[in-house]
Formats: structure tokens, C-alpha cells, sequence
């Protein structure tokens, strides 16, 4: 029931993903490889982008904006419709890895505004970038991009078919697969070396599914106390980014 | 316009909130100092929640939830109404805080997805508890309730009036006030000590108000790239939290 719900109140398809807000707009005009095919903008929001000349853009007023994105999403003035991006490939990835390279390996994690997150520590921490399970991640979409507040244009974000096929050619490739998992012994910076490394974080509550473990090269744990039992995924790869940043 | 649209749609009110989700009504049912109200849960949740004996408990189905909580929230089967929580007092935290203490100040962050994540980690990272001002600072809610997973019920949260006094307050009592911004010169790590520390974070966007900044005893960043302006403001606290945990 709700995903016919959702599919009712979508705004944009996933073939069409619909942008909103300012960075997230932003970072698509300016990222050559992603088209744009109309914008929606208010007077003052249509003043300070940059539209390409050749953009169909229609001049709404924020009433009608808010009908063409999901209830209560923050357009600030701007909103529109693209194509996706095409997917990065793991080989290209792993190829132009420099020698202290992060990667950051997502197991079914499905919130957008936690991919979104996810993405914008990503280009944070400068890690290469993300890899995730087709079947399992969210889309593009508005509410993804926003959160990702522009690094869903800039960081390459691998999907693929088979996760535990692509932790194989991850590790062939000398990354140091390094599993997040709350009962692991291991703290995290003690499982953190000179090598490139593969941080795999799996969704909030199910964890890493015992088959992505079984890829890892080690287990390791945030160093939490005993009063929560996680942290909400996005703020855990935010913490790994840096503690793998200064290691 | 927007504040008369979520008036109309809340679910619940300030004054007597709604809260949902497993771990948000299990951990307030928990709490000696909450006082709940009456409690929804379906056939399947109400035989695993702990609900006390003398709480009024309706039997509901899924979409009867649905429509007890604001669009789409994840209720996982269980509502409850509460009243807020009594303020903690600045005085009490302050006294009852130990020698490496970490405290956290957040000054007009509002989004209760964020506040509610940063409550989550203020937890897990064994902070003391978290400052706000009580005009800029978002009520309790289902949704902040949800994204602390618990934390709304455990970690102490002073609401005052005049930030900048409140930092004053927090200088005398030893703490080293440190301001999170992106245009300081110095590290975090480098800026954190032996002593009590309090980390002071901005709203994204704006980041600390000049008052603010100028209440604190240095001003430090985050090691980030040039490839994003910032990262998400649960995620800044959550990496600083853990920055001040292992320093």
C-alpha cells in the first residue's frame, strides 16, 4: 500500500527525477554530464541561477513550485526536471584510485535523505566515491539531491548487481574492506592502516547481511557507549569518513 | 503561510506531542520523568511493548496510525501522546558534569530531523547534554523523538533564553568553548585539550551567529574539502562529538 502511495504523490519519475533547492540545482547546471530538460523558478530564484539559454524555464510563484515537489520539500525557488545521471563503473573506480583512497560501500541502505547525506560526506572527506546495491538503494531523486546539497553531481556513485562480487574485485583491487558492525571488537581506528580502504556500512538496524561480512577483510566498531545501540547511518559514515581522513 | 499549513497538519501538539516508532515509545515508556498520555498500536505491537497497566491503549490497524501521524511517518505500529519533558536546568549540568566532559551548543538549529540525530549521537558519544536557545530550537515531535531513537528521552537538553549568556555560564564553569565554523584557520583536533570542552555549532547556512562566535574561546573547522561549502549539521556534530571522544 505504500508504494502505491508513493507512486500517487510522486513528483518527477525515477526516469525523471525532479531537483529542487539551491545547491542541489546548482550543481546540476553546472555538471556537464547531466541534462536538464526544463526548470521551474520564481522571479527573484530566476534571477540569481545560472540557466543555460537553451533551458525551457517557466516562471511559477512558490504556491505553485510547492505542487511540483513532494509536501513541505524546500525548493527555495527552484525546481527542475532532469534526466539521471549514467552510472559510474566499478573498474573506472577502482582504476583511477589514488594510493590512500577511501571507498565507501553502502549494504541496503534505502533513505534517500540518508544516501543524500552519505553523499555530501563523501565529497566532504574526499573519499572516491560510493558504491551501493542496485536492487537495494534509493534513485535519483529531489529529496536525495537536496540532502546530498550538490554532491550527487560530483561524487561517483557505482551501482551494481551483485555486492559481494563487487567487495571481490574491491579487495583484488588492494582496498582493505573494513565491515562497521556494532558488536565487532575492533575499534575502527585501530583497524584503519596506510592502505586504500573500503569502509561497508549496511542499513540501520538489519546491519551488514552475513554474506557482505564475509567480504570484509575485518570488522571494526565506532567507539559508542552503551546508552544507544547506533548511530543514525548517515552521522556513522560521516564519523568513518574522518576517522579514516586523519588515520 | 508555512507556519498556518504545518499548524493545520500537525499530529499532535506542542503541548501534548505524539510520538512513534519502536525504540522513540519504548525508551519514553521507559523514562520515570515522562508522563504518556494514552498510547495506538496495532494487534502485533501492543503484545511487545511494555505498556504499563493503567495506560489507555487503543487497538488500531495500520492505516488508523497513518492517520495519527503526519504524512508518511514510519510509526512502525505504535503511537503514543505525551507531555513534554521538564527543561533541564544549565545549573544542574553544569554541576553534575565530570572532568572530560563534552558538551554540546547548538544555536538556532531548527530542523528536528537534525536535532533529533544530534541528540542520537550526543548519546552514544557520552556527552553530558545539549544546549539550545528556546525562540530557535524546534519542540519535541514525533519526528525529532524518532530521529533520537531514544535519546530525547536520556539526554539531558537546557532550552534558555539568551544563548550568549548561557556560554558565558558555561566559560565559568570551565569548559573550553569551542565554535565550529568553516572559515577558521584551525583544525578541531588541534583545538581540543584535556580540559571540559563545549562544541558550539551553527545552523547550516548561516553557522554561528557573530554573538555567538564571539562567546567562544576559539573558533576550529572541520578537516573538509574544498569540493563542498559543508556537511550536514548532524553529521558536523557527530563527527565533532567523536573528534572530542578520542582526543
Amino acid at each position: 500500500m505504500s508504494r502505491r502511495k508513493k507512486s500517487h504523490q510522486s513528483h518527477g519519475t525515477a526516469n525523471r527525477p525532479r531537483l529542487w533547492g539551491k545547491h542541489a540545482v546548482s550543481a546540476a547546471l553546472d555538471n556537464p554530464n547531466r541534462k536538464v530538460l526544463r526548470a521551474w523558478a520564481t522571479r527573484d530564484a530566476s534571477t540569481f541561477m545560472q540557466f543555460p539559454k537553451d533551458l525551457p524555464v517557466t516562471l511559477a510563484d512558490v504556491a505553485d513550485l510547492g505542487r511540483l515537489v513532494p509536501h513541505d520539500a524546500p525548493h527555495q525557488g527552484v525546481v527542475i526536471e532532469v534526466e539521471p545521471l549514467e552510472d559510474a563503473w566499478l573498474d573506472d573506480l577502482l582504476h583511477d584510485a589514488s594510493e590512500r583512497s577511501v571507498l565507501l560501500v553502502l549494504d541496503q541502505v534505502t533513505d534517500p535523505h540518508n544516501v543524500g547525506a552519505i553523499l555530501r560526506s563523501t565529497a566532504a572527506f574526499g573519499a572516491v566515491g560510493i558504491v551501493t546495491q542496485d536492487r537495494h538503494s534509493p534513485p535519483e531523486s529531489g529529496a536525495l539531491a537536496k540532502a546530498a546539497s550538490g554532491a550527487l553531481e560530483r561524487v561517483p556513485w557505482v551501482r551494481v548487481v551483485n555486492l559481494a562480487r563487487a567487495l571481490e574485485e574491491i579487495g583484488e583491487a588492494g582496498f582493505w574492506r573494513i565491515g562497521l558492525a556494532g558488536d565487532a571488537d575492533t575499534d575502527l581506528k585501530d583497524a584503519l592502516g596506510p592502505q586504500r580502504v573500503a569502509l561497508v556500512l549496511g542499513a540501520e538496524g538489519a546491519g551488514l547481511r552475513p554474506n557482505t561480512r564475509d567480504h570484509c577483510d575485518a570488522v571494526a566498531r565506532l567507539p559508542i557507549t552503551e546508552a544507544i545501540e547506533s548511530l543514525n547511518v548517515s552521522n556513522a559514515a560521516a564519523v568513518a569518513l574522518y576517522a579514516a581522513s586523519v588515520s
